[in-house]
């Protein structure tokens, strides 16, 4: 059995659950008579560069427990890229000083598909250097688009948020006897599936009559049939457009106007805009109805308040299981779950070599998306609602949040 | 004893409770022998004048009683303002004539101050016409800007939506390791007790550095030495911004830069934006930082999911009590509350004269702002936290709200 340290780190966008994994791995690492000290690295792998690393030792279980409800990235992240070793080892050697330096056998990167990529690439050169250590990636995206697994922590409880929220404003949007537009933008740059959720709530009658995802072209020719037909026999529109919505030509929504040149801000600056807000000036130009663009923003995807039990459990799991591989001699994969039963929903904790999943994208399948791609089928709602259920329990303080209060010791 | 039938109206901007006024009333008139038919107006005073009423008999009370978790106003609401009958009188004999034609002798309106004058004006012409009918006002509204009471139901809710949101977005602005400045509009054209809220989430140490209110006049100048101010101390800035901010000259935030005569949107019409995006804007120029402007939107009134089991629980007992006080002779006033204690936190329902709520507007008291008035003070802490106390109790299905699904069959 190897011995020794363990550091882990949190990558790329936060999403409600990132943290329970965190708690998941942190929590059973240090019952582990096999790690001796367990760290965090501050924003990810800059923190390893940069030889930052908190002591886990020091914080409170309690605290640690706290992480199952407390959104986005409790040690902080980061968007770097190391370089094509090939071409720069620089990092890497600097990477491999800092693991020897606080004898790390055991790193666990928590990310989307370019952290196992960087998962990947630490593990071929620690392995040709001779340094073993297990490397082992831990996925978390509300984008929900890696390989390699059914679905990625964090995506059910931004899902959640979704479909609750078109149906809240659905009915909010109706209280007037006159009709609206009402344009919702959902992200996922490349990938439509969280966008794609907004369906369960027209699963449950108060959800879009159309929807965008990027897995198909936008036409805005067709959007606009699209809506004045639905206008027509409805009165009342709801659309939910994915961010990244590109035409053929590989425009996303705002840039689709950028040749008319006209919007700038306040100072002249030119300004796009999102593609909800880029729409609504669209349609408000088209039809003689009030429209009104809404942006979930950073909501979607720090939600906690409202995550999936399952989502919450699943991410612990995927942490404590990514460690409990670890322990018994696996490295260079990447945590997965495979869907063994959907009624009753059941999954199993699967390692998925980190190759098969770094730098690639699970978009939605096109048999998901109906004809006209303006719509979702039904097989993406028997997909996604087994991971929605439940009611969030989380406990509170003066009917607001509880959250995580770390110490953050740094390791000299 | 005086015996007949009742109608209830819903007026205004929605809530996440407005529906459960109407729960505590209707399911309270239905059990009520006085009462014999129970009726919904269909866009509350425009269903009277075009006789289009709902029968509540014909409804389940399994149905009935799910809208104490159903956001929005389930009958349709409106915006019609009645003539002044001095000028005017064709609505009011209409109105009459429908009350005459259901033997309408209780009637209830729920809506904020524009409602309350509604109400009032009915109330003196029905008396004026020798013809006898209840007329009673249920306070709802989001803005808490009615007189007369402690508070209206619907803001707790919208309060524990808007702290709880800037806690979540607070840690998720954290992540990275550059400094991030945030700018966050929350709903309240004139009064600023909901963007207020958010200094409860400052309370619990994740909230925003600063808060502008429509209270005091809004400074660009102040504005910039303040994020200023704080950028430089801390690097990360969060702001929450009152959609109703104006300066000095009552211009509001988006029309203080309308002289600039440039922001056009990609069809070449002007468009302001709001407030948050127009600050985002001008803070960019400003500073050499990454710049992000939220808004909530309609979320913060319709997210029953996180709503305020305190301001559920008043909502009902205001419509409840409403109709008992009809039911014992009174007429012509709006159910309020009085707080009768903070610790433990008590109230009393009370009946307000109408002409003492229409029209006015209660502001969150001077002496609840700091001096630069740029931040909220411990009174309002000690005010608002009692009101959102509680985690959200709701019946859910497939992991999603279960509204309630109603018949809405009209009356010939």
């Amino acid at each position: 059995m190897l011995k020794g340290n363990l550091v882990f780190g949190q990558s790329g966008g936060p999403t409600a659950v990132i943290n329970s994994s965190a708690a998941g791995l942190l929590t059973t690492a240090l019952a582990s008579p096999f790690i001796e000290e367990v760290y965090a690295a501050e924003h990810g792998i800059v923190g390893i560069l940069k030889d930052r690393l908190f002591d886990i030792g020091q914080e409170e279980l309690k605290e640690l427990n706290l992480l199952t409800q407390t959104p986005s990235s409790a040690f902080g992240s980061c968007r770097h890229k190391l370089a094509d070793p090939a071409i720069d080892e620089s990092e890497y050697k600097r990477i491999l000083e800092v693991f020897e330096k606080h004898n790390i056998r055991y790193f666990f990167y928590n990310g989307g598909n370019d952290t196992m990529d960087t998962c990947h690439k630490i593990s071929v050169y620690l392995d040709k250097a001779g340094y073993e250590c297990r490397v082992v990636g831990i996925p978390k995206t509300i984008d929900n688009d890696l390989c390699g697994t059914d679905h990625c922590p964090g995506f059910a409880s931004a899902a959640k948020y979704v479909a609750s929220s078109f149906m809240e404003i659905k009915l909010d949007s109706h209280v007037y006897d006159y009709p609206q537009i009402i344009i919702v933008e959902v992200m996922g740059r490349h990938a439509g599936w969280l966008a794609a959720s907004s369906v369960l709530a027209s699963h449950k009658g108060a959800g879009p009559d159309l929807i965008y995802l990027p897995e198909r072209d936008f036409s805005l020719e067709q959007f606009e049939r699209d809506v004045r037909a639905v206008h027509e026999k409805k009165g009342d529109v709801m659309v939910c457009i994915s961010e990244g919505c590109q035409d053929k030509y590989g425009n996303f929504i705002p840039e689709m106007f950028a040749d008319k040149d006209l919007r700038t801000d306040a100072f002249g600056h030119k300004q796009l805009g999102g593609a909800a807000d880029t729409l609504a000036s669209f349609v408000k130009e088209k039809f003689d109805v009030k429209v009104r663009a809404i942006e979930f923003s950073l909501l979607q995807r720090c939600a906690a308040h409202i995550a999936s039990p399952i989502d919450v459990n699943e991410a612990f799991q995927a942490g404590k299981a990514a460690l409990n591989f670890a322990l018994e001699g696996y490295s260079d994969f990447m945590l997965g779950f495979d869907r063994s039963s959907n009624n009753p929903y059941k999954i199993e904790m699967i390692r998925v070599p980190l190759v098969e999943c770094a730098n690639l994208e699970k978009t939605v399948p096109d048999e998901w998306i109906n004809e006209a791609g303006n719509f979702v089928l039904q097989p993406f709602i028997d997909y996604t609602l087994p991971l929605i259920q439940g009611e969030t329990e989380r406990i509170e303080k003066d009917g607001l949040p509880l959250f995580a209060n770390l110490k953050r010791v740094l390791v000299k």
